[in-house]
């Protein structure tokens, strides 16, 4: 008919004629509980696990944070080879500043006076000079440092080293406390936070320890309880060093928990304790004090630092609401949704008793020309 | 009636007969442009909302970063109790190294001469000798370094510290600069940028001064103009010290404005100025300066560090076009184009007057096998 | 027909009727060939690309990283106007702790013997009087450090600094080694490894240096080497300093292959060696050793310290086979599926011969209410 009238006419019907499927109603409770039954658990799907469990319809971001630490006690020491001393945060925590990773020294190789300019026990300077040097003047000479044992391991096979003892220096420092100050920013959504709770104040923070059980939210953690949450023991861990993670996760969710975001803290040990290999054990690094004698030479003290380093390593995502991941799970849950009318078919045209009488009245075959004069018009009676 | 012929041509028809739904054409145009306009928003939406404003066909990766940073400047100090002394960067930059965080010292309690191998003041050692001994030698003898006020303030239950006055020795610090070098990377686009850009040559870096109208590419900032911008007043923090984000947001659309991946710089406090608790406020470390005497004795110089620690946190993701972003969304989009002939069908069957002629021609019931016997008779027949 | 009987089992009806299209059986090869042809190359897609290359269905997490390094190796100097001396780690190596990111010192300018008490060269103290002084005591008495050529070059147009040499003072620092251990955790996924793989004994690490075709696993690394693959000149880059980013890459998939989830290793230069401006060039900074003089007056040895800093930064995302990535997927994969019936309709009432023939008996033109009766019988008559 359109094709009678003008062309503009024709493209309105073009574009606005409406074609919709022609369907045929099966009165069946059987059909029609599978499929609303089908139905029912897809929306369940969607509704309970993508949207309550997985929160599948937020935007998410990952944590942008800053850390400050200042840990805090001191330990007195009283040696036989040296002399009584008191050690404070200045003396045994490197670096000073208190960054994301603190450095906590339990252990130590001490070589004073050491000279850079020359190496007279070893005629020739070979490549392990300096760290034989080292060695054998701990050997010959404890000088009072009183933790080197004077034993001399191969470290590698070319490079000597000395082992300290068994027991660790500052077995004190287990006592030693941590304040860690956390600020999170979750810029997308414009969140800022700090791990110091609103609901703490001075005096909390004054006598606070944290505790999982009854003080999960203090931000002072003494050092023996991050490492036995860890699953170490302390002053095993403080013979050797080695890296303790502090892991603080803000994972919130903004929509409905935002006041209730959280730090969750945990603690690991990073490195590995009794690896496969048993290689490349613990922690420690060598720096030195330098000094200039009263001649006007430069001399250094050596000092091979064992001890624990703290990383305190902030992660999680905040998600929030957002436009975009909601469309996209809706669009696929609709895309299963529409699958289940051809589960529905399946059902009807291979399980059910009167599966030809359905099948007969759904689906028509093409009729060629020649008959489809009078078949049309039998079909439309058929239907009726 | 494939069931009659072989088993190779049943398969053929079961695997190649197309099947197509009957549809109903409904030349009206109400219903055509109700369904055509619904069609129409669902377009709006994916072309401009999914990809224009959030350009969710876009792989999306975060950023890596590495930063380098210089301070430049330097102070001169004449306080009544303490020589005439200058500082430079060596001497207020902690750690020297300039990387991604970087402190500058505003204010200190500097307690020279001290030993670690005795604290005469206090005849038995308890946990807080330490920290009494600086505070009281300083409350005794301020020995020129001027800064320390002698008072002595209750700092926790068990530790006493000594409090620097309320102006800030370093007040100059307000104006060193700081250049920053931040070179990133996004690996899965192989795109490298820094924050250095090309068009900035050596002269306009000799002279030029990060401002937001001005000069938004120079990559050197005024340290007053950063923390200004942050809402703070330098002096102000620069008592009690800070920690202060200077953010660098490289979030780039690499498909179109690769060329216009530039670097904004935000700036904000990261440390609470005045938390609700008000507890553990400003920042400051301790360290030593290490000296040895004329007799050898080891002596140290222990200095209370108040200032502003500068954190460079860099963030940012890069989109590019993806192939599987892309089809997801346009796969979610379509879902949502298949809902809207449900729209329209259910606009048709309740809203227009003539619902149920349209009811009655789209929709036909089922029909019993009694009945169906005349009728599916001519059904099939149909389908010969 | 519901209408006619109870409420309740209107309802029913409504609730449970199903509603099944009706269909068109075309038995054509062709169009049957066409349809599932383009049915399989949407699986194609789904199942290879989506599926096998960009393994869609898997959830994804960033690395969670810790990183210790430790640098090995000494130099011996001997130039002439300097002492003979040794240099080990303790003295190259800024900071000490080793952490992701070290400084190994190549080229240094050393200024002893400053106090900053006055500054007698310049009768009035400028901004750049610090900086000037050092470079004048340089360029008048280069006192043995050997490495300042005392030439004065225009830094910028306030202050003058002092280049070295041409060459570099620790050349030998490229056969140095660094030792990196690095620790990897994906908390999402519980998966924990470290960069020293488990096959590896300490034997091996002994010996081993990391090559990318004999000893892709060694985790030890020749300075020189790194910087080689990362195509530059050791000692090129020794003179100015730079940046050198050591590139760990634990992308990993952990459903299939968590066992085979190694490290990769890249290494770029993260400074622009040659930037199109020329300007900020290779990396440097300054520190001070601080002494003490008999009469007890603060003395320092200023050193601007120029080397290569060591950037270890580890990224990458696990994926491991999450199902709402999974149903958003296939969703979207399916929405796509749905697209195929329109493909095919329009084909065969556009290209094929018959496609009178099909749209006649597909599609059927509403009757209206006043022929409807006599119609329905006619509807496919209207349409021709």
């Amino acid at each position: 008919m359109s094709k009678s009238t003008g062309c503009c006419q024709g493209f309105l019907h073009y574009a606005f004629d409406y074609e919709t499927p022609k369907t045929l109603i099966i009165p069946s409770i059987r059909v029609g509980f599978v499929f609303r039954f089908t139905q029912f658990l897809l929306l369940l799907y969607v509704v309970g696990y993508v949207c309550v469990v997985q929160k599948a319809y937020q935007d998410r971001e990952s944590v942008i944070s800053t850390v400050t630490t200042k840990v805090k006690g001191f330990a007195f020491t009283n040696i036989s080879n040296m002399q009584p001393r008191f050690w404070d945060v200045v003396d045994y925590n490197i670096p000073p500043q208190g960054d994301d990773s603190f450095f906590v020294l339990t252990n130590m190789v001490m070589t004073p006076g050491q000279t850079q300019s020359r190496c007279p026990e070893l005629p020739t300077p070979s490549t392990t000079c300096v760290d034989d040097c080292d060695c054998v003047e701990g050997y010959n000479d404890p000088r009072g440092n009183g933790i080197q044992t004077g034993l001399c391991e191969n470290y590698s096979s070319t490079v000597k080293t000395c082992e300290p003892t068994s027991f660790s220096l500052l077995a004190e420092a287990e006592n030693f406390t941590v304040l860690i100050k956390n600020s999170i920013t979750y810029p997308k959504f414009n969140f800022h936070k700090r791990n110091i709770l609103s609901h703490i104040n001075s005096t909390y923070l004054k006598t606070c320890e944290f505790n999982r059980q009854t003080h999960p939210d203090c931000p002072i953690f003494r050092l023996k309880h991050i490492v036995s949450e860890a699953g170490e023991d302390f002053q095993d861990m403080a013979v050797k060093g080695g890296v303790l993670g502090i892991l603080i996760d803000w994972s919130c969710d903004l929509d409905w928990w935002a006041r209730k975001c959280y730090p969750k803290y945990t603690f690991r040990r990073l490195d590995n304790k009794h690896p496969v290999n048993n290689v490349a054990l613990g922690y420690n690094f060598r720096f030195a004090k330098y000094y200039r004698t009263a001649e006007g030479e430069e001399v250094r003290t050596l000092i091979k630092a064992y001890g624990i380093r703290f990383d305190v390593i902030v992660f999680g995502t905040a998600g929030k609401f957002g436009i975009v991941p909601t469309i996209v799970n809706l669009g696929a849950a609709l895309s299963f949704l529409s699958l289940v009318p051809m589960l529905a078919d399946w059902f009807i045209l291979t399980c059910m008793k009167k599966r030809d009488l359905y099948s007969r009245q759904k689906s028509t075959y093409l009729v060629e020309e020649s008959e489809a004069e009078s078949a049309s018009l039998s079909t439309t009676y058929g239907t009726q």
